[in-house]
C-alpha cells in the first residue's frame, strides 16, 4: 500500500504510491496517445473495466454497475490512498515521520456522453454533479481518520487528464494539506482581530472595485484574485458566508452551476479551449479525530469556502518550483476585463 | 514595470509582471518552435541581441560585448523584476499589499556551443559556471533591497525552457519565498532544540542507511530525498555545514561541479535526456535591510545550502494545486537505487 511520508526540512506530507515494481521503462515520460473511444473505460457498457460503483444515478431504477446509468461513482482503479486498513500506523523512520496511506480516491463519470464539456451540460446534468460532490462530501466526513476531502477536476491532457471522458475526482487524506492549512490560520487570525470573515472581507472590497470581478448574480461571485498566480487565474465564492461546500442547499448548487458554467463559456472563448484544473476548497472535517477541543470547529467556522478555476496556460519552471514564487505575466484586472467583454452570444 | 502582490488568503507574493498590453492572442498557449540556431540571441557574433553584459569570460581580454567571449551574464531582456527604482513603495491596497517590482534578473549564457549538455561540459567550464554563481550571489547581496537571491536552470521545453542554447537564470527578489522561508524556519526550530544542524542530521542518517544515496565523494553527497514530491528528485548537499552558497570555496565548487554532472549523467541514461530544472537553496542576504536585529543572521548560520534536482517527468494535476500536496508513484529508494546501478561506461 502506500505510504505518507514528511519531510522536516520543508514540513510537507507526500504520498509515496508505487503501483507495481519499478522497471526502467516506467520512469520515462511518454506523451498520452488519444484513446480510442471504443476502448473508454468509462462509456456505457464497459462499466466492468471500473471497480464497482459507489454510486450512481439511474432514473429506470436499474441494477448497480448495469448500463443505464446518467452518473456513476467508483474507486479509483490505481487509487493514490485506499481506505481500508483501521490503523494509521503514525511511525518514526529515524528523523522523518510516516504513516499508512489511508483514504479515499474516487472519480466522478460525470455522464454516459464520451466528450461533451461541462460548460456544455444541460442545467440538471450539472446540478447532479454538484449535488454527488455535496453527498460523496458529507459520506467521507463520517470517517473520523479522514481530516481533508478535495473534489476536483482536471481537464485536458495539459491539466494532467488521462482519459477524456468528463470526469471529476476526489481524494480524502488523513492529514489537512498545506495549502488548505494556511488558509484555515489566515482565516482564524482575520476572524479574531476583526470579528469579520477575511474572505466576506475581500468579497466586498472586490465588489465595491468591480475590476476584477467577471460574474455577479448576488448569490456566487467569480473574480480573478488580487495575487493571481497564473493568467487567468479565477475564484467562484459564494457570497453569503458558508464554510462548508457540505452545507450548500440544492438551490445554491443551482446557482453554482450556472456560475460555474458561464464562467467556463468565457474562459473557453478567450482562451481557445485551454486545459484547465478547478478544486473546491472547503473546511476540514470537523468530526476528524483525535480533535483538540475546539479546534477544527473554530477553524471550520471562520473558513469561508469556494472553487479555484487554473487555465493551464504557463508552464512551471526552476524559479516557481525553487521558491513557491510566482510571476504572471497578465495582471487580473486585464484578465477580467477580458472575461467580461466576451459575447456570450 | 512589475509589481509585487500579496495574497492575503494564501500568505504568498505574486509577481504580475505584464510585458505589453494585452491581447487576445497573448492569452493562448502555443508550442514553442524549434528555434533556427542561426537566430539564436545567444550565439557569438549576436550579442547585440541581448542587453549589455554584467560581467564575461574572456581569455584573450576582448571589449565588453565583443564575440571572443567563453560565458557571459547579461540581464534578462524581458525582466520579471528590475534593480532601478530606490524606494520598495510598499503600500496598501484595501486589504490587499503590493511593492515595486524590485529586484534583478539576470542570464548566464554557459559557453559559446549552442547545444552541449551541461553532463559534457570539460571541467574547467562547468567549475567557471558554478565560480559564476557564487560571483553574482556575492555581488548582488551587496544591495541592501535584496533579501533573497535565487540561482535556477530550466533544462528542456518541459521545464520551461524557452531557449536552447544553455543558460542558467538569477532572480533575485525584496522578499524571503515561502519554500526558502519555510526551510529556514525548520532549520532554526531544530537548531534551538538539538544545537545541531538539521539537514547534517539528515546527511548522516541518509549515510547510515545508504539507501537513497546516489555518489558520495565524502565532500558533496548526492541523495533522493525521503518524502521526495517527484519521481527521480534529488538533492545535492555539501557534507561539512556551511549555510551559504557564497561561502563556497574554489576547491568546493570543483568538488560540487563533478558531483553535479555525474549525477546529471546518470539520470540522462535513467531517462531519456528528460528536461530538467535546479536551483540553489543559499541563505537568505543577511545583509538584507530593515534587519530585525540578529535575525537573518540566526537563521543564516543555522542553515545548511544544497542544490535541488527536479526531472520533469509528471505533470501537476488538480489535486497538487488544491493542496500543495503530491503523490510521487516512484519511491526515493527504487530511484536510488536504479541511478546507482546505471553504468557510465
Amino acid at each position: 500500500m502506500s505510504q505518507l511520508r514528511h519531510d522536516p526540512i520543508q514540513r510537507r506530507w507526500v504520498i509515496i504510491a508505487e503501483e507495481r515494481q519499478s522497471r526502467s521503462t516506467d520512469f520515462i515520460p511518454h506523451r498520452a496517445e488519444p484513446m480510442d473511444a471504443s476502448l473508454c473505460p468509462f462509456c456505457p457498457g464497459r462499466e466492468r473495466f471500473t471497480p464497482p460503483e459507489i454510486m450512481a444515478i439511474r432514473p429506470n431504477g436499474g441494477e448497480p454497475n448495469a448500463s443505464d446509468w446518467l452518473q456513476r461513482v467508483v474507486p479509483n482503479r490505481y487509487p493514490a490512498l485506499r481506505i481500508e486498513p483501521v490503523e494509521l500506523g503514525r511511525a518514526a523512520d529515524g528523523l522523518y515521520d510516516r504513516m499508512n496511506g489511508i483514504g479515499a480516491h474516487e472519480v466522478i463519470i460525470e455522464c454516459p456522453e464520451h466528450d461533451q464539456a461541462l460548460a456544455d451540460y444541460p442545467q440538471i446534468k450539472i446540478h447532479n454533479l454538484l449535488k454527488t460532490y455535496r453527498a460523496r462530501l458529507v459520506d467521507l466526513m463520517q470517517d473520523q481518520r479522514l481530516r481533508y476531502v478535495l473534489i476536483f477536476k482536471n481537464q485536458g491532457e495539459p491539466a494532467g487528464a488521462t482519459l477524456q471522458h468528463p470526469h471529476s475526482q476526489i481524494i480524502a487524506t488523513p492529514i489537512t494539506p498545506r495549502t488548505v492549512a494556511i488558509e484555515l490560520v489566515s482565516c482564524r487570525e482575520h476572524y479574531r482581530l476583526k470579528e469579520r470573515c477575511l474572505i466576506c472581507d475581500i468579497i466586498q472590497q472586490e465588489v465595491t472595485s468591480g475590476e476584477r470581478v467577471i460574474y455577479d448574480d448576488g448569490a456566487f461571485i467569480a473574480l480573478a484574485p488580487y495575487a493571481s498566480r497564473f493568467p487567468f487565474e479565477l475564484m467562484i465564492i459564494p457570497r453569503a458566508h458558508s464554510h462548508s461546500f457540505s452545507e450548500a442547499s440544492d438551490e445554491d448548487l443551482s446557482l453554482l452551476g450556472q456560475c460555474l458554467q458561464e464562467t467556463l463559456k468565457r474562459l473557453r472563448l478567450a482562451l481557445e479551449d485551454a486545459a484547465y484544473n478547478y478544486v473546491i476548497h472547503s473546511a476540514p472535517n470537523a468530526a476528524a479525530r483525535p480533535m483538540r477541543p475546539g479546534y477544527w470547529l473554530t477553524l471550520a467556522q471562520d473558513y469561508h469556502w469556494h472553487l479555484e478555476i487554473i487555465p493551464r496556460l504557463t508552464k512551471m519552471a526552476g524559479f516557481e518550483w525553487g521558491t513557491g514564487f510566482y510571476i504572471n505575466p497578465t495582471s487580473p484586472e486585464a484578465a477580467a476585463k477580458f472575461l467580461r467583454e466576451i459575447s456570450l452570444g
